[in-house]
């Protein structure tokens, strides 16, 4: 026997069930929480203990779960008819061929459990006492039709039973199932060859195992968790609820880091964002995944934020929208109705209105007018735009990239710049301005005839 | 007799309340709830059941309730004097003169009473027992000084009494008298004859019929419903109260159907909001009324959308707004600060950036670049921009309507294009580019003597 | 002795806490609290009382606060260590010599604390029985280990004791020590300096001046508040929690006042917020400080007011940005992705959509069209555009600033004008348009090849 502190992880999640109460036509643990598929964020979890090995069990939909877990180069099983949890696990026992170590037991649409958690699980199941599964127990506000867990204060269980076969006396006891189980591999396969489908539904129940080792004389164990990490997600209300439940918790995370949040319950994160010390986040600002703010910064309300790098003490919004591969130097300044895209906006730069920047690299200390656009696509490819530092764009002005505006160059406004500009000149490209004296005047007396006459 | 299943039906809805705590020059019932005056949802739902005749009774503030309720056709009766619900519901006798049916006392600031509600206040009149008049009782958090509703277990009402004049024992009953009511129009009438305004306000009380029918043999009835459905609405806090009532049940409804709500409680639907299956709506945003999303489309955060269709797959902002007459084929996208107006986005078609499209038809697989502007009006009318299937219009564009763009034409970036372009042809209409070299250096130069000498 | 009712205030305000809590580069007092350092709010509610003097005692981070309370002539003193509150307060002792009359000592980390509050606890130190300190008590949700005010019905004070060497009997006490305390100047120094640091901290304690008295035989009291007017901030939850608690309390006063708020916990105001009567504020405004907003405005969702002035019947947004000095005359109307900066906007005048109005001055009737910017920069100096009544710019039009468009006139779309526009007269600067046939297609023909051959 391998030494239990170092014996090796497999986890089996399953993924098998169609949602149908989602009424989608993605998969249930694809939907998204914090920006990233609920299943990833579980698989996430699992992969900080260092599994030898991982399955997902599929079923409906199996197509885009493989899709969803193959670029991580996890296994799947196909679980082909629904016959309950133990059937679920035990179509992992081929992909587990030769595995002898601890195997933990997962559910793609119980997503947030946690690292910690699964490793508690884990601790009790090598412990001197040697439980044949370890079973994740719960208190919900409302136990209603849960399964439930006698166990003693050490958490050794007596019985576990089904809320329908339970007896009032069974059904005071507020310590539930979550389905969660760890056990070790051989016991695990062992145990569930023996579980019987003999219930009304005619289905292979994973928890038979507790009852079935204790009729061998093994014990089990439970150990407990808060109800909010083992919510899981059967409806687009409770994806709903397991979200707000997920942002709560990372608005608190971010406060207690030292960032001010005027409104938290209007800032949403998602499951990668980094933000540093002294960052003010106004009301309504969305984070989308890949970003990372830093010391300082401000982002202003009705930003919207996603694949950005925002600089020590820069300043975002009100309304800018940073989409993937905006990066902002330090003190640089995006504002209103800015959008930046794949485009690094040197330290002090700023572009402070209605202005679009794609496809552009511009220098430190550049200022950009109002209403200015890169032009930077001509439906077929995307071309850069480059400015100098210190450079002066003018406001409504269009880059016609590829283009490069030199160093300390001034573009007048609304030019349209379709050539490289050389450092330190001025560059126009503009209209000449002429005038019709009374046009105006004449115009508005024939167009109010005009609609007199309709 | 006729047929009690098939007697018609009339409603009084009273609306003759000035609303002084409303503290607006705004005729309480007016007031939106959802996008709709609240009056309106009211008599929609009395819709619903439809009745012969519908009278709405006026007091102060009468002409703005008459304009709102003439275009539906619906008479008024107006209450000169305030002297209480009984005598405001008298009024309403003359315009029902040989109206011989069922009726439905309801109150315009009592807005959101569903027609499942009413119909079951209608099936409890016509019950075997024929009770005079059938009240809608509720039971609020805090019956506080609501009259209350003494009935036994099947809803036959012993006595209803004013919380003042209630003893200990009557006042610990918390089924409470929401003011609703139905009763024959004959028994109306005849009882409230008979109903005096010997208290202290000098007012006739429309519950007094009740003991009235009952000093005469005769016995009514209470149906029972949430508190919530009977709120009223006396000040611009219980109008607030109202609307997000409404907005609770109407997220949980869209979920339910198979719409993702990123974050539910920051999504305001109008009262038609029509949204199909696996619509994915993300924080902030807004309905007005009269828009239609089709099935797979995305509507990003801080979106704004009134009186517009949305086609399959389409893709929504972040910071979009669709005001009336916009319409987005399938797969279509209109990006962030982009507004459109009476104007169709062909299948496929894009707005990424910055753009106003007004009064345009664009046809399938246009690109339209960033910043680009229909010039759409000359102060006194509106023209029309037609750009064919697949053109490119290049970004900063102006579009001089009334203008028309061939199919798989392009429009340079910058250009101000007054002129109908030819399918497959370019069009530019922009300024030479010319440069002074030094020019910046220089002007740099003199305007840092010119701060400095100030 | 001067008349009690007439006798002057003084008012200390201890702000020497570190806020180590806050993990801020920012000093806990001057964290903003609805726009203004909380510190300010404080200041603020001592300044109705009209005090002759008030000490702020600073400590770690005391030049941020010196700088903060300068401007308002208010002197600061210095607690070069932290010995505890009794000890803090002393150190105003120098900065108050001369001082005869009532001081009160309050936290710059309790910020909300009103006027009337300070008020009544001067009327009780002023009482008949001339207590010899007032303690101002609360009784929070969760006492905790707050310390406890042993008092009986009238507030006579028996005694206090922290929480730490409270009996069980004193711990069921709900009354709870905020902190702030009013006393005799006289009655403060003789009392405080007899104040040891016999205790586990070496700290000197200032609620030990009461039970100092009552060892003197002279009688101490307590009046009580709420809760929340006393919550403390020392980290960010904290300051998130009061927020939120002063933005609920503002809606509720704003709805009260006859002001249409569609979804109250989504519209921010700022300490100084005026809005008219009949005002309505759709889902998501933020108001930042100096805005003033006439009757019957409209300020539709997404808008973000600062330093902005708003006429009667005026229209703002959605998403509208009113920067200071941004003033809109009546009925007036900004629209979607609009921004404006120490520009006016006449009565009745427009700006409707993506337009930047900055240093500028527009006229009554004036129609400003999409994509209009005011160029008012060149990098040095800002300039002013100045529009006169009725005149009509132009969609996607550049006012290169110092300009002026005169009374009538038009300016063409697309243009871009660097020169003053005569009264009624039309201006154009655009280039001319050409066409090249066939351009577009052999382009395409190109692209596609160059693509394929990648």
């Amino acid at each position: 026997m391998t030494d239990a502190t170092t014996r090796p992880l497999a986890a089996i999640v399953l993924a098998a069930g169609k949602g149908t109460r989602m009424k989608s036509d993605t998969h249930k643990v694809l939907h998204p929480i914090a920006g990233r598929p609920m299943l990833l964020h579980l698989l996430a979890a699992v992969g900080e203990l260092a599994p030898e090995r991982v399955v997902v069990v599929t079923g409906a939909g199996r197509e885009q779960v493989e899709a969803a877990v193959a670029p991580l180069g996890i296994a799947t099983a196909l679980q082909a008819d629904q016959l309950g949890t133990g059937h679920a696990v035990r179509q992992a026992e081929a992909a587990l061929a030769g595995f002898a170590g601890d195997v933990l037991v997962l559910y793609g649409d119980v997503p947030l459990v946690t690292a910690a958690t699964m490793r508690r699980m884990l601790d009790r199941l090598r412990g001197g006492d040697a439980p044949a599964a370890v079973v994740l127990g719960f208190r919900p506000a409302d136990p209603g039709a849960y399964g439930r867990v006698i166990a003693d204060a050490d958490g050794r269980i007596d019985r576990m039973v089904e809320y329908k076969d339970a007896t009032e006396a069974e059904r005071a006891e507020t310590l539930c199932n979550s389905g969660l189980m760890a056990a070790r591999a051989e016991d695990l396969w062992a145990l569930l060859a023996r579980v019987g489908n003999d219930n009304a539904a005619g289905e292979y129940y994973l928890p038979d195992i507790v009852m079935l080792a204790s009729a061998d004389g093994r014990g089990s164990a439970v150990i407990e968790t808060g109800a909010d990490e083992v919510a899981g997600v059967n409806s687009r209300g409770e994806l709903a609820a397991v979200e707000a439940g997920w942002q709560a918790r990372r608005r608190v995370e971010a406060m207690r880091d030292g960032v001010t949040l005027v409104a938290p319950d209007t800032v949403w994160f998602a499951h990668d964002t980094v933000l540093g010390r002294d960052v003010t986040v106004e009301p309504n600002v969305v984070f989308g995944p890949g970003v990372r703010v830093s010391d300082g910064a401000v982002i202003h309300a009705f930003s919207h934020l996603e694949g950005a790098t925002v600089g020590e003490g820069a300043e975002v919004g009100p309304y800018a929208r940073l989409r993937p591969g905006a990066v902002m130097g330090a003190h640089a300044k995006v504002g209103n109705f800015v959008e930046m895209k794949k485009a690094v906006l040197g330290e002090g730069a700023k572009a402070s209105h209605l202005t679009y920047l794609g496809d552009a690299d511009v220098g430190p200390g550049v200022n950009i007018g109002a209403g200015t656009i890169t032009c930077n696509y001509d439906g077929y490819l995307k071309y850069r735009t480059t400015i100098g530092a210190g450079a002066f764009i003018g406001s409504n002005s269009a880059l016609v990239a590829p283009v490069s505006i030199g160093a300390g160059a001034i573009v007048g406004a609304g030019s349209v710049i379709t050539g490289d500009v050389e450092a330190d000149a001025l560059a126009l490209a503009r209209g000449r301005q002429e005038s019709r004296p009374g046009w105006a005047a004449r115009f508005r007396t024939m167009m109010k005839a005009k609609k007199a006459a309709r």
